[in-house]
């Protein structure tokens, strides 16, 4: 099992963080968490308002091949993430990932934690790649986590994101093969 | 009127070549053509049983933003282009396109003429770049052709597409500012 090996794998400081499969009773801790970061405005693309419930289920949890993972901080609801193939057809082998972490539990691993759950579940589910299409590059701690997951910087799009408060940034595209 | 504009920077070994805005009247030929492209495995993603007539309709002509200009070749459809954003919100000033060229028509310049008049309307529309997101590495004559026309590669996916008749091979994402 995927959490069995991530539970052996964890450093001890976040052996508080346990990670497992979504149910639908999860939409609502992540809808309430996807609609504060978009607000947020500082590194997903889309607008709040064009996430609607509707959208976000389909996003997180719904829409074809997408696999949601629950991070827990001593219990409590604490991120996500959503494995999914990146594209259908000749590219399906390559996978995309999101993640969200709660503001009350950032800096305790948690993005780390889902991080390498979601890698192993890709792995398990034959993809042999996985591409992230928008990591914004002002957001140095999701950039440095991936490359500590092995992730390399493939690509760079110039003032590709409208930043809140820091106006137009570059954007990176990331990838490991798994 | 972007049209115009293009005809008069034209050269002259593609003087038969006119691009005109589409009408849903020219649907059938677009989707001739790409199910005919899908189905050589050489450049799209996307399989050719996915892409029915409704998700071609929406991919090409009436998703939101999308714009579908027609290239005739002394009055044949010869190929087309579709121009829209690459994402909404916080990233909808760049812009994202499509093209296809009708094997008969194919070395005439058909495709340059659809860049040139995609790029001009893209500017028009008041983007402020565009990124392919998906240019197969092994289809040179496309490559080629975008660096003709500004852009660069800004990244490379390695194994990214499974080619019809090459296997895995990379692919690149391009970019230019308008």
């Amino acid at each position: 099992m995927v959490s069995g090996l991530f539970k052996q794998n964890a450093s001890p400081d976040r052996a508080q963080i346990t990670i497992r499969e979504a149910t639908r009773a999860d939409f609502d801790d992540i809808y309430a968490l996807f609609q504060h970061i978009l607000k947020e405005g500082s590194t997903y693309s889309y607008s709040a308002e064009e996430m609607t419930a509707e959208r976000s289920l389909q996003y997180w949890m719904e829409a074809t091949g997408t696999i949601a993972s629950i991070a827990e901080d001593n219990g409590v609801f604490a991120g996500c993430s959503a494995l999914r193939p990146n594209r259908t057809g000749r590219a399906h082998h390559v996978a995309n990932a999101s993640f969200i972490v709660h503001p009350d539990h950032r800096g305790k691993g948690v993005g780390a934690a889902l991080g390498e759950y979601t890698l192993a579940l890709a792995r398990k589910k034959g993809y042999t790649n996985m591409q992230f299409n928008f990591v914004v590059s002002a957001n140095e701690v999701a950039v440095k986590l991936w490359k500590s997951l092995g992730f390399v910087i493939a690509g760079t799009l110039p003032k590709g994101f409208n930043h809140a408060t820091k106006g137009l940034v570059d954007v990176y595209i990331m990838h490991r093969p798994l």
